[in-house]
């Protein structure tokens, strides 16, 4: 017995020093839901009030406000209690008449999705299909604006989260402008952790979602709309009645400032209190501090010895998808992560199964995740036989960090 | 001076003593959201957890089955992040086929809902008028059905939350077993506070909302679905993404189980303690103490000498509508009681606005929270020149109370 106790005991000892007691919250390095911080945990929590009051209303109008200086655009931003795919329908679900030709595209999961919306409402799909892992070429857009000169929509995808590619979304703009199809812009997963300037980039419907780099709990989009969508829109039957943003216009600007249907009071709150978060960090360090931490992951995960799943010139500032290496499979090495370490991962999304992991660094990300994320993948790819030399990979976080002037 | 301080100190003393000072929360009595137990607002703040999870899935999981046992069906249930209005189109909205017909009764605003939202996705609608303030004769559906052997549902809002009126969704159904279309109801406003036995009723497709007599947050729906239903759904096109109500099926019975889009982590954790306190309480409890409220209130109201906007037999269990008396303008009346009161009540929605105004005494309410109501609208109306005798309709709620042998 005397031998089994302080066997015992060490195991107890290991496992509280990596975490693994629930001492703490898992550490969550997924590319959304991510980390929400305790004061915006707390504003939730606070008791439900009248959504048609002008208490609400000030908290509301407060909240789209931000939400357009985020989108950094003159054009009203409006809320809407649902995912990022609900406002991703909100956007190419409300632009399009039956048979109308709507441009997607399409280099992973989300790209799909905007095609498939469209599809739902009616739309003909054009689709531009770009290879997993890499950005489109806005030539390409480019030639098929010319050849299909009756294409009522484009629709791209800014931070591709199923493949960790980032699109050169002031590009395609700037081809746009020679062209009168709305310009529609999914930045679910990077707003707030890369640069989107709406009405810089020339975008006319841009989307974002809670959960990713704005860093307030899931359960709400949000979407912003140019006066040429407008128009567009007004002329357009929508085949939506929850998510008809034209509803959304309406109420707001009712007096007392509403939403079309009862919101959820409680994400409203966390969403205002999670915005006011960024305005005192400031959109640009924020963004910063995203593309900083994107760059000591990648050079951690490659001096591990992993190889990036995307072109490295277009990766992703918030999230990074590694390919898995031989011989280990996700289960194991995701496994490990989980329940040995206490950190999650996201596997790869449709045929990427199995094949690439991600790693999240997205809204409060900090240097100590980036650091606790590499040093445990490498204790679980040693665990798991592959040849890894430890601190490799956390001293090239280490390095990146210094390098960068802000230590 | 000393003339003035003194009688400063009685109005902050008489403030006080009603509430006014913010020393406690506003009494939400208008029809949803209503007021969330703490407990409740403690489960939303916990740390947000990964949504692709068996952790996850098992939250996921416990939530469905208790709406299942609530909605008292064997069928499954998903919940949906949205309002109360995505779950009413995730069940219109998937059953369509451009130019099926459908018959929608529409005694209210919500009525008129069910039928906008048939008509976006495609539906010719068949309107069946109620009156507002009065309830549908179940002869006259099953005349339109006689008339129109190719209607492929029907809708009905149970609680009609703009009027007060409860219409009878048992005696529709019964005539319905004798027709294929199917019966959609919405129970926003009722379920958990009045009687719905999805099974009982022969009803296809059921929807409710959190923010109700559920008393979880806004921001959740929750939709039943029977076979009948789903054969049918699944020979329909949706045109809907977002609420396709196929791809919740699908998801949820993923291994661990999920839902399509990222859910509203947050309002599941406060869903599933809402729900535990309705199972602690229990259901039938529960019903009770909601019909019993809703008594009290119109004793009250009708003792103060009030006269009640619907007809008393198919008066609401969960909402009242009150006729505004004359010469009192709903700005007034409603304005002095949340200002001085710290008591909101509801405004009349559409045609009714400033003729009704409504007491919601749903979810958690007490009779406590009856008491204090009527008591301040008593002392409101008195302030604005109405004959009121004080203690009247309090004194109407309390023998209510007695007679119930509950107390």
């Amino acid at each position: 017995m005397r031998y089994i106790i302080p066997d015992i005991s060490k195991v107890v000892l290991l496992l509280t020093q990596l975490g693994g007691l629930k001492m703490e919250e898992t550490l969550l390095m997924i590319p959304g839901p991510t980390k929400v911080a305790p004061r915006v945990l707390k504003a939730m929590s606070e008791a439900i009030i009248n959504h048609r009051s002008a208490e609400f209303a000030e908290i509301l109008t407060e909240t789209n406000e931000m939400m357009s200086e985020i989108f950094q655009t003159d054009n009203p931003s409006y809320t809407i209690t649902g995912s990022g795919t609900a406002a991703m329908e909100a956007a190419a679900g409300n632009i399009l008449n039956k048979g109308d030709k709507i441009l997607n595209i399409v280099g992973g999961k989300f790209g799909e999705r905007f095609m498939q919306i469209a599809k739902a409402h009616g739309g003909v799909p054009i689709e531009l299909k770009v290879e997993w892992g890499t950005a489109v070429n806005p030539e390409d857009v480019k030639n098929i604006l010319d050849e299909n000169e009756d294409i009522k929509a484009v629709t791209i995808v800014h931070n591709e989260t199923s493949t960790g590619v980032t699109n050169p979304i002031e590009e395609v703009g700037n081809v746009l402008k020679d062209y009168d199809a709305l310009y529609v812009v999914d930045t679910v997963s990077s707003l707030g952790g890369d640069d989107v300037a709406v009405d810089d980039y020339n975008i006319d419907i841009c989307v974002t979602g809670s959960q990713k780099c704005l860093a307030a709990p899931p359960g709400m989009a949000a979407v912003t709309v140019s006066d040429d969508a407008w128009n567009w829109i007004d002329k357009v039957e929508s085949s939506s009645y929850y998510l008809d943003i034209r509803k959304y216009r309406k109420y707001a600007s009712n007096e007392p400032s509403e939403t079309p249907f009862t919101p959820s009071i409680s994400l409203m709150y966390a969403m205002r209190e999670a915005l006011d978060v960024i305005m005192e960090e400031g959109l640009e360090s924020r963004i910063k501090r995203h593309k900083l931490a994107a760059e000591a992951t990648k050079n951690g995960v490659k001096a591990i010895g992993l190889d990036l799943f995307a072109d490295e010139e277009v990766s992703s500032a918030t999230v990074t998808a590694i390919n898995m290496p031989e011989d280990v499979t996700d289960k194991d090495m995701r496994g490990t992560m989980r329940d040995k370490y206490g950190i999650v991962l996201a596997g790869g999304q449709d045929h990427l199964k199995g094949n690439v992991f991600r790693i999240g660094h997205m809204g409060n990300v900090t240097y100590k995740d980036i650091v606790t994320t590499i040093s445990a993948l490498e204790m679980t790819l040693k665990g798991l036989g592959f040849d890894v030399e430890l601190g490799k990979g956390v001293g090239a976080v280490a390095d990146t960090y210094l390098a960068s002037k802000k230590f």
